[in-house]
């Protein structure tokens, strides 16, 4: 039998005959292993954000809206649930993990009032709360966490997004009345984008160059007053706000600039860099690179919280758009009833592939949570595990963004007409995600540090391996076209051509071929890049910047499939702790469409480089075929798995209101 | 020299030696082919979409930008150009195509307005003017063209979007009155997004299934009043507003119901179908089937609008975020100063290659447009130029829209928080494009239609060709992995490994090489689909309906394909048209980084086919990334080519402002 005369149902029959036996899968517990490590905080924070006070509204202005949140934002207070993550003084239980996941939920109210909060609490008190030190937690913290002071985190400036280190405001230490003067040297440094600083806000963590006894020592924070209890400016300060946005209008963003705006000494966030009466500065940490990354450290927050809120969009999208498929008919194919939207291949192509990825972001984004609390609780806080951990949410802040934002359109697009009326939610979700992509770090800046840090452990690697070790691992890797044409790598040979296609669909269902694939994709794709960028006598940095450039978009590639290796990794975890055998054959299934649309998306690539054969390549699309339709039974169940109810969703085309309308019709027929 | 060896700068230096000498493009000369046929109806609209009083406002609540745009339309009659396709008695010159060029135009004003023009003049009064005959045109045109009636095109229902000969309300004739009566059996058959019918439309065309006599003769039109001069719903008729949209909230959508509503038997349109007093059905079309598709037929004006509209739409945003990349600068590569985004690759990928996928899509719209003026002025209008013209619009409309809809988020995502503004306009398009991709046709179902006539044209080759004939086609073209892995095709040989890249880089740019490739990826994927889904003797309808369900996504790809090929083409030919030598030069560039990025895009199935040898595909992304860089120097001037002015931008990231921030920046530092 060959490829082409094996069709996707044939391979669907094969799989379905190789699936253990043992009844039905339990949804139960698909349920409980999506949940995550922290259950009774979230199913806590789903049941508030039933609460129609904290629902986003259709047809507000933008006034109106940013009302309605900053209302919000007192309702959440009185929940409690926000004093999580401070200290017990201030009403919280350092529960750095479990506030993450409350905020992730906030995305089902409305997205708006996440990023409000998260500005509020995430942000501004945050920064006060790690980069100060008891002066600040007991002068400012308790104001901030209480909303009696409404806060921005003033970092960005108009001329610099993601580039923090090259922010132009400067805070220049006076000796004499120990104070710092804040000034804002030109337009381009301007604040901008500032959370609260439109209207709310009345104090801002005000990231500036700090210069003492003329020596400049790079970027700090420091607390400063902005704006009177009335909400008039303070003299020195101004700014404008940032009017309508394409989405979160229920956000107040604004630039700020200084002039001349002088803050006692002891305003300065110390933590990781003081400056003594006389001017003398000290740090406990001696180099000035360090220091920065260390303080913009507690950023890596904001990403984590951003994955999960991203991934609570797509799921509530996928929920809304994978009912209606489900109940909606259209067309008549054979025989005399339409066909259900679900039914369709395309459809199952377009929608199916999604649930999977959001599958693997979830368990991904658990693992994400996890790290994350185990280094800001202190249980594991080393320079290693902070940079690791940097690492990683910048590679799935990156990777779930992107999929929620495509896959909220994909949502869109699969609802037609029905999907684009707000009441269905996808048009404000897209409009509201948009901005995840390249806030808190534009994607492809993320991208482009994860890649960075690939060819740091590359470097590592080699410089461990010794010479020897050197030609054996690049041997190894390295598939230039000229190198490998004779030959495929080790998996590669055992798929080779002439193999039946079940045999090699049953292959690529194996959990280390789809491992060793996706790692080579990243391995292979560093080593090719490495050589070019390695420092070389003779080679001037000039040169070797612009080489950099030529292989950006190659590096990019490479981090995005890192990015999705370790989603791969995380859903064979989540699988390989199941014990249920038909609810671990389900969860395999996901995993597997999951891992063949990664391998499918990237066939050109498997194929240049010789790591597939062209009857592999051919056997992953049908094999990704035969796995939706196995998917399809249960695309309902797993979709409601992920725990959200009608008040959740809150859109009438997944309300049941389209299956009604066709019994009604049918029986008026 | 080695494909891995070789680099984009050195292609690029080896593409501009071959760059035949003779000074510098014109870029008046490519502005003016961008213009296409109909310049001063183009720039007319142009000069009138200038006029800040139909320009979109931000912040506005949907029942004030309604009332905005009802208002707008007026502005438009005034200027007299919406009356241009109507014939001389209504004011107009019968101007098919210049018509649809100034509709286009509108996109920069406000979507919506676009959307509203095109619902009452382009539906509403088109119907009457296509559909109807003397009778209607002498008793309801002019009430439309003058926007006295403002009206309904009431064809979609909410149990059948793209599927219209599935549509249920009922028009039965009464012969004892003389009058239809039109009904909707249950909800799923209510008229659903119908513009204008939430708040203006006094009256609708209304398509309904025709019953006369107890026969049933299939989808109708009929010009029903639906309200009152004070905007009251008549007697039996009722509707609900549609409510806020993810976009084009200056329309007011809405669905209409109709019980037991009566009216005159001269209300059907009757171009097509006619009933006489006593009931007898006839039609000038005798097959119902045909008799449908030639009434929506008329529709083909919607799809060949939308395509250009979004086009409009995507190089607004794309002259914005050119802009802007040319001039932001955002870390320091190498030496003092910081990298001009648009010096990033990455960068290039991201925005040039959208440029040159509109650059195809306006040649596209202009042969488009042509076809359309020659099918709608009577010129040549035959059944076999109107199936064409609506293939190609198909076609066309779903490559289009989709286009438009991601270059805006490129183009908001590379201009990172500043493109999230809404005073950068990126957000609002997005939103209002959104709904293109699934409206007059969503682009699946549009698609695959034009996979459906692939099927249609190959089987007639087939045919037509004998048994002999038949297996040197299928022979050529079918390249199943077991019979094709002994060889490539003809010009695969001449590509085969072992070819220098430099070489490959050469012949990936000869106009043969890309279009062979680009026609095999549609040929030989419909002679792979082609066998399965013949009817064949045992094989039941059931049967070939699961069959071609199989092949629903592997046809529609090839229809996509198709829609790239005829952009190509036109994009080829406007090329051959130019004259001046480097001016030509330049646009081959573009010409070829667009063949490029769809043969790259598709580099796994040429190579699992083995129309591309290992060596070759990669030279097709190390080709692609060189002609960027030939590029670059000529993006600001190519996209300025688009002809927009600041007034049609109104973006201030666009404006120049980021250029003298840096400049102030610099001074000051």
């Amino acid at each position: 039998m060959t490829v082409e005369q094996t069709s996707a149902r044939t391979l669907e029959a094969q799989a379905a005959a190789e699936t253990p036996a043992g009844g039905a899968p339990d949804l139960g517990r698909i349920r409980t292993a999506l949940l995550g490590s922290w259950p009774d905080i979230r199913l806590a924070a789903r049941a508030r954000t039933l609460d129609p006070a904290l629902h986003r509204l259709d047809d507000l202005r933008v006034a109106e809206h940013r009302d309605r949140v900053t209302a919000q934002l007192q309702v959440l207070l009185d929940s409690g649930a926000v004093r999580l993550p401070f200290p017990s003084a201030f009403g919280g239980t350092d529960d750095a993990g479990g506030n993450l996941v409350a905020f992730e939920e906030l995305v089902t109210a409305d997205p708006s009032l996440q990023i409000k909060a998260g500005v509020q609490w995430g942000l501004f008190a945050a920064a006060i709360l790690h980069l100060g030190t008891r002066y600040h937690h007991e002068h400012f913290l308790a104001d901030a966490i209480e909303l009696r002071t409404f806060g921005g985190f003033a970092m960005t400036e108009t001329g610099h997004g993601s580039d923090v280190a090259s922010i132009a405001t400067t805070a220049t230490y006076d000796p004499a009345v120990q104070e710092f003067v804040i000034d804002t040297p030109f337009r381009a440094a301007w604040k901008d984008y500032i959370g609260n600083a439109a209207v709310d806000a009345r104090a801002a963590v005000v990231f500036a160059q700090l210069e003492t006894l003329g020596e400049q020592h790079g970027v700090h924070a420091f607390f400063v007053p902005i704006r009177d209890e009335a909400g008039r400016f303070l003299p020195g300060v101004g700014g404008e706000d940032d009017g309508p946005k394409g989405g979160l209008n229920g956000v107040d963003n604004g630039r700020l600039h200084f002039s001349g705006v002088r803050v006692p000494r002891a305003n300065l966030l110390n933590r990781y860099g003081d400056v003594a009466p006389d001017g003398t500065y000290s740090s406990p940490i001696a180099s000035q690179g360090r220091r920065f990354f260390t303080m913009l450290g507690t950023l890596v927050q904001g990403r984590v919280s951003l994955a999960g809120a991203a991934n609570t969009g797509a799921k509530i999208a996928l929920q809304i758009a994978l009912t209606y498929a489900d109940q909606r008919r259209q067309f008549v194919a054979a025989g005399s009833d339409e066909e259900v939207l679900l039914d369709y291949p395309r459809h199952q192509r377009r929608l199916l592939t999604r649930l999977a990825a959001v599958y693997a972001a979830t368990f991904t984004q658990d693992e994400l949570l996890q790290d994350f609390h185990r280094v800001f609780t202190g249980a594991e806080d080393t320079d290693e595990s902070r940079q690791e951990l940097e690492n990683f949410a910048a590679a799935a802040k990156a990777e779930a963004t992107w999929n929620a934002l495509e896959t909220v359109q994909e949502c869109r697009e699969a609802c037609g007409g029905a999907g684009f009326l707000a009441e269905n939610r996808f048009g404000q979700l897209h409009a509201d995600l948009d901005v995840y992509v390249t806030f808190e770090g534009d994607n492809t800046v993320l991208l482009q540090l994860v890649g960075k840090r690939l060819l740091t452990r590359y470097g590592r690697r080699l410089q461990a391996a010794g010479p020897a070790g050197t030609a054996a691992i690049v041997g190894g890797q390295v598939a230039s076209s000229a190198a490998a044409s004779a030959g495929l790598t080790a998996i590669g040979q055992r798929l080779a051509d002439g193999i039946t296609v079940a045999g090699a669909a049953r292959a690529l269902r194996e959990t280390a071929v789809q491992e060793r694939l996706l790692t080579e994709r990243v391995e292979v794709a560093i080593a090719e890049i490495a050589p070019a960028l390695r420092p070389a006598p003779g080679v001037s940095p000039e040169a070797l910047a612009k080489r950099f450039a030529e292989h950006q978009h190659a590096l990019i590639e490479a981090a995005r499939a890192e990015a999705r290796l370790r989603q791969w990794k995380a859903f064979t975890r989540a699988v390989e702790r199941e014990t249920h055998a038909p609810t671990k054959a389900l969860l395999t299934v996901v995993r597997d469409v999951f891992a063949l649309q990664a391998i499918e998306r990237e066939l050109g690539w498997y194929l240049t480089r010789r790591r597939l054969s062209v009857a592999r390549a051919t056997a992953v699309s049908r094999t990704l075929d035969a796995l939706l339709l196995r998917m399809r039974p249960y695309a309902v169940p797993l979709v409601e798995a992920f725990g959200y109810e009608q008040g959740h969703l809150r859109a009438p085309i997944a309300s049941g209101a389209e299956a009604a309308r066709q019994v009604e019709s049918r029986a008026t027929r």
